[in-house]
């Protein structure tokens, strides 16, 4: 069996997490998993994801940024993820396609039906099975955030720093895809426990398993 | 007055030392010019540039390379090129979108149609006002290359390394561009005297000077 399931949501909504106990659960009944995550997830993707996240970087044309997500998951489904699926692995991936469309598109204002034309080219038209969407309020999201770089001692990274208004755009046009792609979209309330949500998430992966 | 000059052909073709030279004579005229290269010419792009030629990179995905070309350009027209041409500089560039078309189109396989509209999107329609195509048998050319590595002690990087038929693909491909926009490209024979090829270009270059 290979399927390709992946974790989208707004910053701070605990897609991280929720992979962790996922992959943990599948583990344990035998299953292999994959998991890993974008921009990143092999070495020259966690060179790019360096420059993309940098707040050292001056101000980055948005066709720039763009064209390096697309860069990163080529490289990544080349590489990564194509190959644990023609292994028989179950791959968890925290964002992938349609963060561009999300992020670049809804939220940057630049045209959706090119961010698809690119997207399509840099996946060659790999499409997940399942997309866990995390919703959450954006103001509870970054609150989330602030808590965790305090703790961890982080630094702020460039789309962290982004509005509110940029953050409620994201948020809005992941909603706007759930209905777009009611099949493929299974949207879980991020605000509910840890493990409210682990079993919400292993409700929709089950169907999938069997 | 504002132009822009592009500079292409094989590699070891003589652009750089062109390039120079030009310039040198256009700013002994008092005309202002900007040189700069691609891939690279601002932080960002040269960062991309490292990733692009470095030989220690494994096998990247012939996506993620066309993607990384135009992510470099997409800056460099951002932060360099539109805003010198705002100032009324004359711009000469070591390659630009042609490379793209010819290297990952002619050379690589990827469709053209794609890779002109990726282009576009990269340079938001900006298209040279000359294209100088320095044109020579691809074997003269990888002697050049053997001799300035020789001297300069410099690694072969990851372009330099592709096969002579790569490199032969290449050649062509800049001679179809050059007939399917003949006005806007002038083909110069690279084997002659550096003199010779100088006052060749200078030639090309006059008739926009008025």
């Amino acid at each position: 069996m290979s399927l390709f399931i992946t974790f989208e949501g707004v910053e701070g909504a605990g897609k991280t997490t929720q992979i962790q106990i996922l992959t943990q659960n599948l583990r344990q009944r035998g299953i292999p998993v994959l998991a890993t995550r974008e921009p990143g997830g092999c070495p020259l993707a966690n060179e790019i994801r360096k420059l993309l996240l940098s707040p050292d970087q001056g101000e980055m044309a948005s066709s720039a940024e763009l064209l390096l997500y697309l860069a990163a998951r080529a490289q990544h489904v080349f590489e990564v993820i194509r190959p644990a699926l023609a292994e028989g692995k179950i791959v968890l991936c925290d964002r992938f396609a349609d963060a561009t469309t999300v992020y670049q598109g809804y939220a940057r204002g630049i045209d959706l039906q090119s961010i698809r034309q690119f997207n399509d080219f840099a996946v060659s038209s790999l499409t997940p099975d399942l997309t866990i969407l995390m919703d959450m309020a954006v103001e509870k999201g970054q609150d989330r955030l602030v808590q965790r770089n305090n703790k961890t001692g982080s630094r702020v990274d460039r789309l962290e720093m982004e509005s509110i208004d940029f953050h409620r755009r994201v948020r809005q046009g992941y909603l706007t895809l759930s209905r777009e792609f009611p099949e493929r979209f299974h949207v879980v309330d991020a605000a509910a426990t840890q493990d409210e949500v682990a079993i919400k998430i292993l409700k929709s992966v089950e169907p999938f398993l069997t």
